[in-house]
């Protein structure tokens, strides 16, 4: 493969996660590491994605990367150090200013590497790039390198930042449980965990069952259709067995005929104007526990924590979204591109994963949701099958660097 | 002093919270020193406070905390390990039976000792329970320990399971700041912060800035009226100077004519002690801002993991929370009663504190609110003053045993 000599470019796209910045710092540590390689020069760093690339609101990011402890904090800050942005590329066959604007900034720039860190839509993003630039005989490498909380990518075992996720999501029921189980009043408690058309996150939720058999008496998914009667009847049997019961839900949970549980219910509350407002899932489901079964009842939205409590990152999912950045930059170096990079799971026990990479048309815009197998026949839990599936994704802890009790984030 | 050789009992009361076990553990470290002075012989723990105390259903501690380890878990465990309830004592002038129903427990287990962790409405139990033994001439000392993530009692500098609730509420804002801040869309994020009549809570989470210089942009406390139009303006001027405005706020803030801000999203229920039920204040001013400024807006709700993260437990606070627990014991055991045990702060810097007690009857039924001087003259922040404050009591990570990657707890 010819040796390719020029400059990077590193973008972060899409929702925030836990994870995405130690990827941003595994594209730098490998963007350092290939120094004795020279084939790349300069890091860029585009502010809000592609959005800052096209008014060149760039970084030299070999500058900010001096020292290594910045490396390690950036390792730790949960969001996205460079900004993100929601923005996808329009069809290069119907509208090409956008791309020859890009293109003229690429030659400006003399920019042969491009990473784009982000879920569906940014590997959208890569694909079209890849695809224009080479249609336009300009050599440069495209690689996207997969971050999402909602681990509903295809082809990667699992995406960088869900593994935080579920560790925080599952540390917080287990607290949660205890905090519920203190009185012996009746008591129904509603979580409602992120994840529109997957149920990874709220499968997650369950993990304690696997390590100290404590979980919720309920999780319900996305994948299966919501059934208010079986569900009121879920929680009657949960709570003549105990009376603290806890459920999982997932915020896209919908009912057979397509309407999401939390579009259909008004709460009846107003705010201080008048206006009626409709209520989330969590909610819909507290009013309907409320007026069938009438204990009491409260729900729970753990709500954007779930993307950016680094406090509680799993070490494996940080390592691992380290490495995926680091992985891409040698990729690259080494020729591959229109490729996004996936993690490979070699072993089970002991976990072993390596980093792959697959062409990204067949990752963009699909969605893998759970398996049938992961979940139980109820539709009220997951199986063990899927617990031993997630465990491994939430082991170890992080070293988080604290200052006066908080911890230090880096700002770029 | 005579010495007073028989039982003792402890039990844990109202909301838990994240260092009330920790007081439990400090308890029971206090009975296995006071050993050598053998006056207490079992320490009984009463499940749901005196709701089962009342049922005489009692576990002894003695040999459920045979190991060390178990009591080290303890500390990290959070929500109240013996259960907890919300029962308040009637008046004795009034109604005597389940004052003479306690006598005879205490008469038929031989408790000398009384130890009672709990906020508010637990010193009353203490202050009626100490008064109603004294005038039937039974000796035993009676203790109130303080707990409340609130921080609303009297005379004591500040309460254990405020400093972790702290510590969880700064940890968790910079982290939601830094994810508010990846997008160039302006936007408004409305945190929820618990604290009913005190601002305590909320006056947290502006901590990031005595570290680090970032906070909220503002910060309002249940200790000044609340008013939109000044809210509104507050808001936009924010929205000049960046994009990502992140507004603080307690559920507890009132308008000029008493009504709470959330009020219109709840029933107007009251608990036990008649406080109002509340949680829709961040939803209330989500809608407000919608309809008044247009622009994206959000709102998130903290709430229970602001009393049960103890994944991310101030070391200060737990300390302190065994100290406490371990001093009630031996104060017992030299004769103390009818007092609270409190924190004394004797140095600002370094931070230094020691235990002390005072009467319970000037503690029960009062509530300490954040003072003038910690808020600032617009009344939309606080002031350096009240982080200096605040900030000794978030120092240190507490040592947390994780398997599999999920904190472990113990279960008695």
């Amino acid at each position: 493969m010819k040796k390719l000599i020029g400059n990077a470019v590193v973008g972060q796209s899409g929702g925030p996660t836990t994870a995405i910045n130690a990827t941003l710092a595994g594209v730098i540590r490998g963007v350092l590491e290939n120094v004795h390689d020279s084939s790349i020069k300069t890091l860029y760093g585009m502010r809000n994605g592609v959005e800052g690339l096209l008014e060149e609101n760039l970084v030299n990011l070999n500058e900010v990367f001096e020292n290594e402890h910045n490396i390690a904090l950036l390792e730790n800050t949960p969001a996205a150090a460079l900004g993100s942005c929601r923005k996808k590329l329009p069809d290069p066959a119907k509208d090409t200013e956008v791309f020859e604007k890009l293109l003229s900034i690429f030659k400006k720039y003399d920019i042969r590497y491009f990473f784009y860190i982000g879920g569906n839509d940014s590997m959208d993003t890569v694909a079209k790039l890849s695809a224009y630039t080479k249609d336009h005989d300009y050599e440069m490498r495209v690689l996207g390198i997969p971050k999402t909380i909602d681990n509903d990518l295809v082809v990667t075992d699992h995406t960088p930042g869900f593994g935080s996720a579920a560790k925080y999501i599952a540390t917080t029921m287990l607290e949660i449980i205890r905090d519920c189980a203190v009185y012996t009043t009746k008591a129904v408690t509603i979580v409602e965990i992120m994840g529109r058309d997957a149920g990874w996150l709220t499968a997650s939720a369950a993990l304690g069952r696997a390590v100290f058999g404590i979980s919720p008496d309920l999780v319900y998914l996305p994948e299966r259709y919501f059934d208010m009667q079986a569900f009121f009847n879920d929680v009657r049997k949960a709570l003549e067995t105990h009376p603290n019961v806890v459920v999982a839900v997932s915020e896209g949970i919908r009912f057979a005929d397509g309407t999401y549980v939390g579009e259909g219910t008004q709460s009846g509350a107003t705010d201080v104007f008048g206006h009626k407002y409709l209520s989330g899932t969590g909610k819909a489901l507290e009013i309907a526990v409320k007026n069938e079964i009438g204990c009491k009842v409260r729900s729970v939205e753990l709500n954007i924590s779930q993307r950016c409590a680094a406090h509680i990152a799993s070490l494996t999912d940080i390592s691992e979204s380290v490495n995926v950045g680091r992985a891409a930059v040698r990729a690259a170096s080494e020729g591959v591109t229109r490729q996004m990079m996936t993690i490979v799971r070699t072993s089970d026990s002991p976990y072993t994963t390596t980093v792959g990479h697959s062409d990204v048309s067949e990752i963009a815009n699909k969605i893998k949701t759970v398996p049938d197998e992961f979940i139980n026949e109820q539709g009220n839990d997951v199986t063990d099958a899927c617990l031993a599936y997630l465990l491994p994704l939430i082991e170890g802890q992080t070293t988080v660097e604290f200052i006066s009790g908080l911890p230090a984030h880096f700002i770029i």
